[in-house]
């Protein structure tokens, strides 16, 4: 190691005799991955940069932990000292989290070190202050590890497809709630059994709220809705439904729709009555058809369509500590190319400044599954009500208690007693979808609302 | 338009009050995709790029064409003289093919414009001429349409996972070929019939011969073996097969094994005895359970297995002028905010030098199909002749004429006349393969060698 006097300026080119100098933030699975890459992979990394990188300090939370392989001189528990050291030239945040994390991010950025991080949630909430400072200094600010892990998403959006106009992102982005609904279908177990499972094999935490209702998720979507659409978009900006509600009822109603249940973040872009984009999180139901369905267990997958490129997708293992340091490798290594050239890459896009439409607004259609009275004129007033807000039905299903074979017909058997009714509308205002429901469970014909669901894909 | 003095340097940042300027090198299915979109969402990319984008010039080979939407006053025939304007700042060369393409590209170049190409053919002959201009010149040489039509593939492999090892790629990358055998499999007739219809639909050109021979394929190979490995591929150093020894019978038989036979360029790291690449272009057969399997029609798609990031899938539309112009103007734009930043993305990476494998010392397997004497002894001697060369059976099967249901045993039923055997070897050297196929040729008990093909992906 070399001393280095002061950079002449926060973008300038690094000292053209020494090494590239990282700081990394937390060192757990994918960290510690980090650490292993930067160490072993020296000699590509220095190859593929045109300079050679080091490894220069790790911030920990606590020293006395064991981590094999890692040199415990590295290791500090002062972060902010670390961000702060003159030498560093790039920073890795993989803690998480809002705070520290934004501090650190932020002293780093302001500085000129470049930023590789990993952070979704901090992403999603104050994005804007990151690329702000980023931008001031004239450095990178880059984050492909925090959407879909391995899979290369953030690149495309930001480069790739920044000539075209993208019209529609949905992608299965969590990987936890993946494996649980997929197990939920091929087990036939209910939420909470298949919850308990994934906590024991290490693919859902203790506390699991982020995931299963969603916040992971709606956080992914907020990033990816705003590199789609060049504007801001917030995870509060996100309509979110986690999966906490879907039931086994639910999971064998979509097969026999031929069709699986899936966590999807979809974000659109709409133009009437003016341009705007909505960015939602929720199950839905999936036609066993559309390429999204086929990803099963732990791993994601990001749909994209555009005006020119057409439909796109990415697929690739949604998280772990190997497939997410991969991402921020890849991450490591172009900003340090940019730095050793003096430039930077791409900043924030968000000139369309486009309004969030809310999620009564959005378009789509419904499953919805009801138990009725089976007397003559039931399905009347339950169609009488889907006609009053305006929602043309596509299909209405009777099911038998002995679960009678499908049938696409609006002639339903009644004849007494209680039947289920399984509908599936066009496409429609969510609003209008929701007062329906609302009705709907009002009537005296319509014992329960069994489940509503969206369609997606279809 | 302002009258630009002379630029400072090659990679300086333009006029600060001026539009960029992009000339256009060639007007036909690309180009004029390229015109209308550089026109119709002007107000989009300049906010994109952050300064205002202007198309000033288009090389043609003839001016008495009809083309609607574009202003005639564009147009020239000297296409030298248009890269070598002064005030030229982004040249989008989509002409094809070597000459004179090469010495237009090289032109703009040298005199530090940044270059956007479509040319598989050009950069798979002769890239390292191109990247050394773009190098010395301090500009950019971005080329994400060569590959797989829209489907970004070049950042993924140049960007998002230079930070990881890669060792496989594997892509259907010609839609032609792949729609024509899309086709044998589900109408079940013959190559020639199949490429007459491709070519009236207009999936074939009139000389399908860059297709169905595979050079379109080997060219990509090529450039996705370079950039996966960091090393020099050329399409020479690409081992290529087309599909037009492709039969009805190799069809039927690939469906009786579960599979389909695609078209697949193939890029793979070998460690042993030393670190190699090989690459080839050759049909395969593919188990239908493999993601590449379904992908149908003029549809790209590319697996990437690496070791950190394990196996990533992208998907796509792999040709047509709107698939690729999207990925021309995400280029476009990359270099023209990199050009704004007085900056300049990656340049070639090919330290590692390393060889490339003949094909001959290649590991794959095998599924041979022979026609045989229905003697006693047959077997014995096709198993030895297969042993005589180090190559284990993985399943031998005997088909009736009746077409016998299918049985994996490598006790098969003699009893005179013509049998049918169908062999999958386990993986072996390619070079024993060959030789043991040779042999089997010279064989008294073999009336036939029907087909011989890799098996790939299993």
């Amino acid at each position: 190691m070399t001393d280095r006097p002061d950079r002449p300026g926060p973008a300038g080119p690094p000292d053209a005799e020494g090494p590239l100098r990282v700081a990394l933030l937390g060192c757990g699975t994918v960290g510690s991955e980090v650490a292993r890459l930067l160490t072993e992979s020296a000699a590509d990394l220095g190859a593929r940069i045109g300079r050679p990188v080091e490894l220069a300090g790790i911030a920990v939370r606590r020293l006395n932990r064991e981590r094999p392989g890692i040199d415990p001189a590295l290791l500090t528990t002062d972060a902010q000292g670390l961000v702060e050291r003159e030498d560093i030239d790039l920073v890795v945040e993989v803690i998480g989290g809002i705070e520290p994390a934004r501090t650190l991010i932020l002293a780093a950025l302001n500085r000129g070190a470049a930023v590789v991080t990993a952070n979704k949630a901090l992403l999603a909430e104050d994005g804007s202050s990151l690329f702000t400072a980023a931008e001031r200094a004239g450095t990178d600010l880059y984050f492909e590890a925090a959407v879909a892990g391995a899979i290369p998403i953030i690149r495309p959006l930001r480069e790739s497809l920044v000539g075209d106009e993208i019209t529609t992102v949905m992608g299965i982005v969590n990987g936890t709630t993946n494996f649980i609904l997929d197990r939920m279908h091929t087990e036939g177990v209910g939420f909470s059994e298949t919850l308990t499972l994934a906590q024991e094999l290490g693919y859902a935490e203790a506390d699991p709220t982020a995931d299963v209702e969603g916040f992971d998720a709606a956080a992914k979507a907020a990033i990816l809705a705003s590199l789609a659409f060049h504007t801001r978009v917030r995870a509060e900006d996100v309509h979110r439904e986690g999966i906490t509600e879907v039931t086994r009822a639910d999971i064998a109603t979509a097969e026999a729709m031929g069709s699986v249940i899936k966590l999807v973040a979809i974000c659109t872009l709409t133009d009437e009555p003016e341009p705007r984009v909505s960015v939602r999180v929720h199950p839905a139901m999936i036609p066993s058809s559309h390429p999204l369905a086929a990803v099963g267990g732990a791993y994601n997958a990001v749909f994209v369509e555009s005006r020119s490129a057409g439909r796109l997708m990415f697929y690739g293992p949604g998280a772990g500590g190997s497939p997410t340091a991969s991402a921020v490798m890849g991450d490591l290594v172009t900003v340090a190319r940019n730095r050793v050239r003096g430039a930077s890459g791409p900043g924030e896009s968000s000139y369309a400044r486009r309004q969030v439409a809310p999620i009564g607004d959005v378009v789509t259609s419904y499953h919805v599954s009801l138990s009725v009275a089976d007397v003559t004129g039931v399905l009347a007033s339950v169609a009488h009500c889907f006609a009053e807000h305006g929602v043309s039905l596509q299909t209405v299903r009777q099911e038998g208690t002995g679960g009678t074979p499908a049938v696409t017909t609006a002639e339903v058997h009644e004849s007494g007693g209680s039947a289920r009714l399984v509908i599936v509308t066009h496409a429609a205002r969510d609003a209008d979808l929701s007062a329906t429901v609302e009705q709907l469970r009002c009537l005296p014909e319509v014992h329960e609302v069994i489940s509503v669901m969206r369609v997606e894909g279809a």
